[in-house]
């Protein structure tokens, strides 16, 4: 408890503290250390700054207790490993439904919010056959493409997660809320900002950090020349992500964003063939219909129990496959989103009703 | 007269024989020596073969000036230098129109026959503009994309060139005779086959390299998986042309064959100005162009994109017009042509250009 209200408190530092606080935290300094050194650089002529903190920090945890939001701090093993991976994690994830959903191997899906019927049919196709191939579907509940996609992936039975610019218990646009509901379900609703936080333009751009950053892909559909959706994309390729852009109409003014993508080496993307494709993961067509209930026995899988952790030497016995080959399943069934690779060098099944 | 017999014999052979006759004429051997060597080798069974092709040609010759046809053979200035650069230049240009228009700097534009609205008026305003900016527009005459990119050259006051599978006598498809007259005023209808030959299938995709021969790139518009519009494109990829192509919807497969050129790394086209960027030339826009036609805004027309059908509520939820207001405006622009009603009582913009 000590050590998350240390993360909470330094998810209420002004953003610039992240990226040092994440080095500290990296080289093994404990929470406590950092935060005390980062509050005592920022506050010297406010003796009362720490106090404050702590304060706002416990009731931002109670909020969260009171909603059923869970604050999964940067040390928490369910804290997604793809975003500890980024320059400047967020401290604290604060999260509403499922959080094992963030450990999906995951696409993010983008675009316009004024969208096209055209944009909308390709973001839902897209995301339907992405979660039906076990990919979870990462976006930003905006109106337009980002619903559209987060809408597809549960029409598929999959699982998708939604990344807020504001507390999880403030949903905007608010007639999203129901869709918001539907995504807690067996997907995940999360926000680097604490509970009660209303909505601000300024917080959107920083928080498509986090899309791109849970995502090993970011898939652009119908982004004009300013859209936020090619800050994603820009996050995307600072943190090593794949771009893709799916292309439209050139007479509209609508795809000039996605297509300057296009023109500067992103991956075009007609279906989800082509994301499987650059993610190094059998094709939808070719795995025969991606139905995620009826998949046949697998050999290594089947020696896996949902929520227990097994070493190599563990699964190599159970299973009778010997590393060489275990390895590379394992990593398929990781890209499948079906196994978890947690510390230690161990795997753990992920249950499918998560 | 006797050289031009030569190169209308050679031409009377078949295709095989063309590269070799490129070579040795490349080398200065002189046309009739290339023919009697290559005659002697096709012939040594008919003693006669020499004979009946000079007298086929005498006739093609005779047919040509009885129907303003003029042939340029291989050797003459008018001749276009471009074309002279591919490994088996037609040995005649068989020419209607304007000579000079063949020696103009080229782009092609091909595409889809079937062709969807988008794919017009994006070939009618592509070729407006590129044939504003002093560029000929060569294409095929097919019906589709080929029809509206003259037309837009046409409509820009500019140059085009129809480059045929059949005799220049023989127009295919018949109901673009018209369009061949118009083109004849100030560019040029061009076969490399003699007067009087019917269009067959084959003739069709051998006729393309001349397309991209005349051209120093080659806009692939709309184009589907089996396009004859690819072999242009590999025509002109194995005559050191630029390739590039138009993106369009994802979803209708009609531009597999683009977004597959895209993929494999033709430049990507949303305008006039992406085409004359690639051959260093300056930007329409710069220039000053931009706006087609210089038409005063309208809120209707402004809220139609070309090529995109919309139906009233649309139309009128963009345009901020209610139904009353808006059908008689859209029946004015309609018969303006302007705007053209299509299935479903949806309606779609229209380009002055095409």
């Amino acid at each position: 408890m000590a050590e998350l209200l240390d993360f909470v408190v330094l998810s209420l530092l002004p953003p610039w503290c992240w990226r040092v606080a994440a080095d500290w935290l990296r080289r093994g300094d404990s929470p406590n250390l950092v935060v005390r050194r980062l509050v005592a650089v920022r506050s010297h002529a406010e003796p009362n700054a720490a106090f404050a903190l702590r304060a706002r920090a416990t009731e931002a945890v109670g909020r969260a207790a009171a909603g059923s939001i869970t604050p999964i701090p940067w040390s928490d093993p369910a804290y997604p490993a793809a975003l500890t991976t980024i320059a400047d994690p967020p401290p604290v994830l604060w999260t509403r439904g499922c959080a094992a959903a963030l450990s999906v191997p995951a696409v993010a899906i983008v675009g316009s919010r004024a969208a096209s019927p055209y944009a909308l049919s390709v973001a839902g196709q897209l995301a339907g056959d992405l979660a039906a191939s076990g990919l979870a579907i990462v976006s930003g509940l905006a109106r337009g493409v980002d619903s559209a996609a987060h809408r597809g992936a549960l029409g598929a039975g999959g699982v998708t997660v939604a990344v807020l610019g504001s507390g999880v218990d403030v949903i905007y646009p608010p007639e999203h809320a129901p869709l918001a509901k539907a995504i807690d379900r067996d997907g995940a609703v999360v926000s680097e900002l604490v509970p009660g936080t209303e909505p601000q333009p300024w917080l959107f751009p920083r928080r498509n950090r986090i899309i791109s950053g849970l995502s090993r892909a970011v898939v652009v559909i119908e982004a004009g020349e300013k859209s936020g959706s090619l800050i994603t994309a820009r996050c995307a390729l600072d943190q090593g992500r794949d771009v893709l852009a799916v292309p439209g109409n050139v007479l509209s003014g609508r795809n000039r964003g996605a297509h300057t993508l296009l023109r500067d080496g992103a991956t075009i993307v007609e279906s989800a063939d082509d994301i499987l494709e650059e993610l190094g993961m059998p094709g939808v067509r070719a795995a025969g219909g991606g139905d995620i209930g009826g998949r046949a026995a697998d050999p290594v899988l089947d020696c896996l129990v949902p929520g227990e952790a097994c070493d190599l030497d563990e699964i190599a016995g159970r299973s009778g496959w010997n590393s060489p080959r275990l390895l590379p399943r394992l990593f398929e069934l990781e890209l499948q989103g079906l196994v978890r690779r947690v510390g230690g060098g161990r795997f753990v099944r992920i249950d499918r009703t998560c």
